[in-house]
């Protein structure tokens, strides 16, 4: 499932290189200076005197993303890695392209709500709320419908339609993150121990192998 | 011009009934109680057994807003007024409709930085920065661009095509505000002093009363 | 597995019948009002004339928990429910116990940050961090030892001796909250439909339907 | 000592009635309604259509406080108590007059920082920093001077010249709050034990016994 | 009018040398080291060792500052730029004069609210509030009155009085940062488009062009 | 007393090195990178990919401090200096050993609220609250019993037992620090003049130069 949240990557890489601000800018803009190599958290600022419109810019988010996947979505994010402008604004966009019955897995996002608007097509979405309650809240939305994910809620979206569906949204940080629970859970590198996870969701190593090896 | 920002005056008559939050929420989620007599910073929430997913949803964001106005533009904004799930989330959305050569004028929101992307036609967009440099930072945007507002500078959009134009824009709050400059310096109610606005843009007041009658 | 995280279950009771505040007091003290019907973010405040020092006061961290479940391990919050003097201070403590062999599953706090120290016998411990990269930092602690998983990321902590453990944590959270994924993903009320979690999991209905069937 | 802060009291006493709010505010204003008995972090808000000018504004700054007193200084402040407006904005003023050689006890603001520029005189003025260094940074300052005390740190002023002095501070929380050090040390309700306070100083119980007599 | 607020073009210069940093100190204090290439969100730290009592302290705020000027009024900032040493507190001061019958035009904070008091003369003062009431609020202060201007709300002062003017202000802001609307909207660089802000005040070219000569 | 905190003063030496950063991580975690001449507010990060499971972790809060000091306590503090994963994570922990009757002196942490939990023996504990109430709010302690002292206010503890004491706090910051009274008012470096203070406590030349010549 790596590849398909790819684009995330290189933004983990960048702040592996340079991080360092804030969602509260303390001067007019802080323009992610990628070239440096002091990092801090958030991102170091570009000399306000060498930013440029093009700093503030980001093209192709009419370009559809590639759903040719086992799940069958893609997302384009707009984060600060690809649109430095955001740094320190608390703001950045996605665009999320889903193939007929694709999924966007059960996810949080460790630094931001993020809320979505059906662009193309129908999807059903949701959100489940903290212990105790464990409140599954969903909906089926058509084009022109809206629904809000609370942040750091596990949450999912699935095209319900037989045609492509497109949502845009719009997330409360420059650098929400991404945290799939299959990928973190069933994919990490290295893995956790099988007999760890088999005891906390009761089951079998043999299941838990079986989980561990798609992810 | 107060028709055009019409949708914003109800958020702010229900600020006037009951306003109280944050953009942090300290439990799962705090949704806007519109009833409550008590007004605090923000808006106080609803029981949270009382919540229902209707309350993290909003319909219509597909339907053309009407430009037939002075400027030839339309807000349809997605905040706490709308969708009362938003409170406490630090995140919105909104639609911008254009008619040809319509103009969203110059304008700050005074609690949310601005992500934009250009969903059909060809908008000219920029924005100033502060005092000494008053800098213009500006860009022609097509279908499938993005340029990003930071919080509390002034801005502005253009439709530069002969056709409709839609833009999609998340704000960095539940409740970003609009301060469309016109209305404020030359609407207000009452109005600020001719001669102090006539010394203030360095004029007479025969241009400034012209200026003021208009909003 | 809703009992053992029982005393979380008041926690959020009392959320719902009055909750507000932040996690920066701009008084001396906030102490939590659990008998106020206003509900805010985070808890109301006490009259400050009745306050008194039981309220800044609990008893019992000394009491082992009882570890008799499925999964060997329990956890004795002290956050604002129990001790309302928290209110506004962003800190909490809290006492977990381990069976021989028990496992605290893996789990993301929403609102807080967790340091841990051992206090009786050895414990394996970790954590992954978002995507791409999924990394997986663990290490095996005995007595005496320290360690802190980052908010929002999935943990975990598993007894290794044949002992009991106990650990003493402190969350950067007077509500921290917890978000266990086997509840959440496979446990909500209602079910999260199966067909979409055996996508998420590129497995087959049966293995999730089973899965299910245990929380 | 009691009577010099007295001023203060007063904003205690309309926090116990009534408060919640917050230094960022999350719409134009919120102005503290001191007649809601419904207390949260902060103040609550007046109905927004209650509002006028004059809870924007206080009047007799320039009036002389009364230097009196055994240690020969008066603060007069502008807080949320006396500016309603004040509230949710992060900001307060207020004048201080000294009597010849009057002092500013040693003290700290627990939710602000302070500028001070005096209008009259000339003040010697210091603060010192945590541990391990506790280092004592101070100046003279004649007027026209600007000087400002870290949030938190034990501060102090002392009028250097044979006439009365006075004093503007700027202070960055409408509820600054004042720590004297004399009066939470030896003059609390009820005191601190004697024995603790004399190991605490490392001197004897009569030494302590004579400081607590005159808090 | 650019000269009229001259000391802030030496703040914004600063900036664009070393920014970074919060309102909210991390450690007792962080003084703004002004010789720093990394440019943060607000201003890099002096090495602590290296800090002296100079840091923290500014001279001059007595002196009257220059007022002939077309709008007859002069700011004297005492920010992080004229002292060093109020980097991360989030606290300014400044002096304003004021020429017989002077103006402080309309203009925003983008990150302070205000708090004034008048030290000599008489002030018409006023601020507006946001879309759609554009409520005017203003008074007329004498001689010792306190009045607060919201942050990120249009306000301004007029001297109404036949003499000299003084306020001092205070701002919630080490880097508070100013925007003119006369400035911003018909004096940047470059200009808007003479047509832009023609439709957006529903005047002519030739109105709009005879403003933007005068910026 | 100095020798008694001598572990927070490598934290400040530590700070005077490298300081930057926040409570709130704008990515995964930011390690504190020791190495680095950056100074900003809070810590620099550690290169991402250099990251390891020691730099969440330390060894040794099982080990008895030496409270052979004019006191009878020791503090062993696990703050952002001993384990840097803790940068901007607005936690920590400490262990404070107790001899017979040692008491923790009245101090402050400028940072931090603290919550206390008492392991071993029994304490007296109290807070003060701010002017002009200073109302004493203490409490006797037994082992499993916990306290939270507000941030800010001054607090202290007592063993009040013939055996040692052993307490674990939780403190809401990376790096509380720590303002003790009699360090920074009778210990500075240089001294407050000794008249100062004779007039703050009301009291002679003569009895503050004894307290001076303790610390």
């Amino acid at each position: 499932m790596a590849r398909i949240f790819s684009s995330f990557a290189l933004l983990a890489l960048a702040f592996s290189l340079a991080i360092a601000s804030d969602h509260s800018p303390l001067q007019d803009f802080c323009v992610a200076d990628t070239n440096n190599q002091v990092v801090v958290n958030g991102m170091t600022c570009k000399n306000a005197s060498l930013v440029q419109a093009s700093d503030f810019y980001f093209s192709g988010l009419h370009n559809k993303g590639n759903t040719s996947n086992a799940l069958g979505f893609r997302v384009t994010p707009v984060s600060v890695t690809q649109l430095p402008g955001l740094n320190t604004l608390g703001i950045s966009l996605a665009r999320i392209d889903y193939a007929p019955f694709g999924i966007n897995p059960p996810h949080t996002h460790p630094r931001a709500s993020e809320i979505l608007t059906v662009v193309k097509g129908s999807l059903e979405v949701g959100f489940v709320t903290s212990n105790p309650e464990n409140r599954h809240i969903s909906k089926i939305l058509k084009r022109g419908d809206v629904f809000v994910f609370p942040v750091n809620l596990v949450h999912y979206q699935r095209n319900v339609g037989k045609v492509n569906a497109i949502a845009i949204v719009g997330l409360s940080s420059q650098n929400p993150g991404v945290i799939p629970i299959g990928n973190v859970v069933f994919g990490s590198k290295p893995d956790i121990s099988t007999d760890i996870l088999a005891k906390a969701f009761q089951t079998s190593d043999d299941v838990i192998s079986n989980l561990q090896v798609k992810f």
